[in-house]
């Protein structure tokens, strides 16, 4: 059975709140840890919550990155979701765990689209078309 | 142990490809499942992919909805992640099954941030701002 890409679930404990609380710094890691596994960033959004609090999604030609944070906590939790063999998404996990200075954390790999009795093709999209 | 949010990753099975094409049906789709779990919306991005496949994320007050498709496979990977006790993931899970007609699906339930030690705090955020 082969799978359509993989994604790891990620809890950052301990991390420095002072980052989490930044949603500018927060948006430069996320990105920067795209560019880093090797992923073409499509778009983000990112939103500071009130009283605080950090939420933010980039969407990459091969799938996804997310992040939430709760300062008060010094957690955050992360997604990094890839598809295609190209990219490996504990790249991106690894460069956000150095940049938010996580001193603990935990993660779950899992292989998402598992299909039986398919050949999968892996296709890496050649053009993005905003709609 | 308390958990600041309830993640379901989700795979569908045997949906409607002419479905998993359409980026605007599928957009529609996902806003109303956020609608129907109960979570406010803060912002969407939603792309297609050439030759085909839909990539979408929701961001909500409560964390963030993301589903990316496979048309040829008919196939689409579903995450809805929110926080706090007031809404069910479950509900937006429901709602997206029954819209892009899944005849088969398995779901992973994780419970994110569980912080030891501390009293967890489970608080909406009262204003949303852009940045």
């Amino acid at each position: 059975m082969k799978a359509l890409g993989r994604h790891i679930i990620a809890e950052f404990y301990d991390c420095d709140s002072n980052i989490l609380k930044d949603t500018q710094l927060v948006e430069t890691y996320m990105k920067r840890a795209a560019i880093e596994c090797g992923a073409t960033i499509v778009e983000s959004a990112f939103h500071t919550f009130n009283p605080y609090g950090v939420s933010g999604v980039i969407v990459i030609a091969e799938s996804h990155l997310a992040i939430h944070t709760w300062p008060e906590y010094s957690y955050a939790a992360v997604d990094v979701f890839t598809c295609g063999d190209e990219i490996d998404p504990q790249d991106a996990i690894n460069s956000l765990i150095e940049s938010l200075k996580a001193k603990d954390s935990k993660m779950v790999n899992m292989l998402r689209g598992e299909l039986k009795n398919q050949d999968v093709l892996h296709h890496k999209p050649i053009e993005v078309k905003s709609v």
